[in-house]
C-alpha cells in the first residue's frame, strides 16, 4: 500500500497559488513530449506517467510572477526547465544503473541504455529548441549556463567517486552544479520576466542557489536518515555507489584516526553489494562523529541565507510565497 | 602501416581557401574541450588526439565567405557546429558499442559508457553555450534544429533496426535527420552572415539538404563495396548492426519471392556475430539485384540537386568553391 506522500501535499498547497498556470505546463510537457516516432512517443507517455512535483516549474512561476499575474512565455519557460530536468533524470538512471523512477521502471531498465540516452538527448534538445524557437533569448543562454554546469557536475562526480578525500568546497561545488545550478536558473529565468527583472537578477540568483543548495543537502541527509517522510525508502544509496555527500564528509573530518582507518577500510570496495553490507557501520560512523547534525546545520544556514536574499523585493505576495518554497524545502527535514 | 587518406588530401585542397579560419576552430575547440574538471580535460585531449576532417565547419565557413572574408563570429559558430558533431560522435560510439573512433579508442571504451555519455552531453551543452554566450540567435535556433533532428533520426533507427520494411521514405528521413540536417544547419548558419542571407536561405539549405543526403549514400555505398580510399577498412558493420540502408532497401525491393525469403531468414538473426558470418550472402544478394547501383544513382541525383541549388548564387568564389565542395562527396564514390 503506497504511503501518504506529506511532502507532495505540502507543496502542494503551496502550487494552488499558480495551479492553472501548473496545468498548463502540463499540456506542454504533453505536447513536446510526443512524438510522430512511435518509440518516443511511448517513451514519452511512461515518462509522463511518473508524476513529477514540478518544484523547478513552480519557482519559475512564483519568481515571474508580478501583479499576481504570470505570463505566457513564462509557463511555456517553465516547460522547457521542467523537460531539462527530466531529461537530466534519464540520463542520471542510466548512469546510476538505477531500477525505478517514481514508481516505474526507469527508461534504462525497460529500453535498455542505449535508448535512454537517446532519449535523454531528445527530451533535452526539444527543451532547447522550445526556448529557441520562442525567442526567448536570455532563458536560452541562462539554461545552457545550468545544462553545461550539470554535465561538469557528472564528470566530476564519476571523478572523485569513492573518493574520501573529497572536501567540502568540492562536494559544494558539485551539488551547485548538478542541483542548484537548475534552480538557480528557474528564478532567474522566471525573474527575467519582471519589470524590474535586471535589477533583481542578483536578488533570485542568490535565492535560487542557495535554496538549490538547502534542496541537495537535504536530499543527502535522507540518504543517511531516512526520509520520515517517506517511510520504507532504502537509505545508503549514496554510499554504495561510491557518492561521498557532505554528513560523510563532516564526520570524516571530525573523527579519529582509528575509527578513519576502519572506514577507509570500507570505503576500498567497488562492489555496490558489499558496500551495501557496510552499510550499518557507515551509519554508525556518521552518527558517531555528528556528520548528520553538521549538515543539517548547514542547510539552516543555507536556508536562511536564502530567505534574507528575499529582503530584496517589495514585501508582498511573491516574496511571502517564495518564503514558504524555501521553508517547504527547510522543513522536508523535520 | 597507414595507407594514405587520399579522401583527406582531396578535401585539403579545398580547405587550403579557408586555411587561418580553420586554424580558428581549431584553437576555439582546444578551448572549448579544455575544463578544469580533470577527466573532462583529458577526456577532451583524447578526442582532440583523434583529428576530425572538419567537413561541416569548412561548408560554414564557405557559405559565410564574402568579399573573400570570413566574419569572425562564423569562426566560433563554425566550432560550435563541429562541437555539436563531436558530441553526437561520443554518444554513438556508445549507442553502437564501438571500439575505435578515428584510429583512437572510443570513448565509450576507454572511459565506460557512462563517461562516454556524460562528456557527450558536455560537449553538446558546452556548443549550445557558446552559441547563446556569443549572442548568435539565430545559429542556434538552427542548431537545437539540427540537435532535435539527430536525436529522432537515432530514436527511428532504434525503432526500425533489423526490419526488412524499412522503405525508402523511411531510410530518406533517417538520413535527413541524422547527417544531412547538421550540413544543412552548418550551411545556412554561415549563409546568415551574408549581407543577402535571409534572401539567400533556400538555396543554402538546398544545397545542404542535398549534400548531406549524398554524403551518407556514399558511407552507406562504402559499407557494400568497401571504400577504395580507405582499403582494408571492413565492410558490412550495418548489416551486422541491423542497418538497414538504401543498398539493400533497394535491391529487396527487385528481388525475386525465393531471393527474399532467402535474405529474410539471415535477417532474423540479432546477433551480430552471426549476422556478420552472412554478409557475403548478403553482399550477393544486394549485388545481384542491383542495390548499389541504384544508390548510387540516388546520389548522383542528390549532387545534381545540390548544384543547381547553387544556381541561385552568384557567379564567383563562394560558388566555384561550393561547387567542388558537393563534388567532392560525389567523387569519393569514383
Amino acid at each position: 500500500m503506497p504511503l501518504p506522500d506529506f511532502e507532495r501535499v505540502k507543496l502542494a498547497r503551496l502550487q494552488t497559488k499558480v495551479k492553472p498556470h501548473l496545468d498548463r505546463i502540463h499540456e506542454a510537457l504533453d505536447r513536446l513530449t510526443a512524438s510522430d516516432i512511435e518509440l518516443a512517443d511511448e517513451i514519452g507517455a511512461h515518462i509522463r506517467a511518473g508524476r513529477g512535483k514540478f518544484f523547478r516549474p513552480t519557482l519559475l512561476l512564483l519568481s515571474a510572477m508580478e501583479d499576481g499575474k504570470v505570463p505566457d512565455a513564462a509557463v511555456e519557460a517553465a516547460a522547457a526547465v521542467e523537460l531539462v530536468h527530466t531529461a537530466t533524470l534519464v540520463h542520471d538512471d542510466f548512469i546510476d544503473d538505477a531500477e525505478t523512477r517514481r514508481g516505474l521502471p526507469a527508461v534504462n531498465k525497460k529500453y535498455g541504455p542505449a535508448t535512454a540516452l537517446i532519449m535523454g538527448d531528445l527530451l533535452y534538445t526539444k527543451a532547447l529548441q522550445h526556448l529557441a524557437r520562442l525567442d526567448l533569448v536570455r532563458p536560452y543562454l541562462l539554461m545552457t549556463d545550468a545544462a553545461v554546469n550539470m554535465s561538469e557536475a557528472e564528470m566530476l562526480q564519476v571523478q572523485t567517486r569513492y573518493s574520501l578525500d573529497v572536501d567540502e568546497d568540492t562536494y559544494l561545488r558539485i551539488i551547485y552544479q548538478k542541483t542548484a545550478s537548475l534552480i538557480e536558473c528557474a528564478c532567474r529565468i522566471g525573474a527575467d520576466f519582471l519589470r524590474d527583472g535586471e535589477a533583481l537578477d542578483d536578488v533570485f540568483r542568490r535565492f535560487g542557489r542557495q535554496t538549490g543548495l538547502v534542496f541537495q543537502i537535504t536530499d543527502d541527509i535522507f540518504d543517511y536518515l531516512g526520509d520520515p517522510r517517506r517511510l520504507g525508502k532504502p537509505t545508503g544509496c549514496d554510499w554504495a555507489e561510491g557518492r561521498i555527500t557532505l554528513p560523510l564528509i563532516a564526520a570524516w573530518r571530525t573523527a579519529d584516526p582509528e575509527a578513519r582507518a576502519g572506514l577507509a577500510r570500507l570505503a576500498e570496495s567497488r562492489d555496490p553489494m558489499e558496500r551495501a553490507e557496510s552499510w550499518p557501520e557507515v551509519q554508525a560512523f556518521v552518527q558517531n562523529f555528528g556528520g548528520v547534525e553538521y549538515a543539517y546545520e548547514r542547510a539552516r544556514v543555507y536556508g536562511d541565507e536564502a530567505k534574507s536574499a528575499l529582503a530584496g523585493l517589495e514585501a508582498g505576495a511573491q516574496r511571502d510565497l517564495l518564503t514558504v518554497a524555501v521553508e517547504y524545502v527547510i522543513n522536508r527535514l523535520k
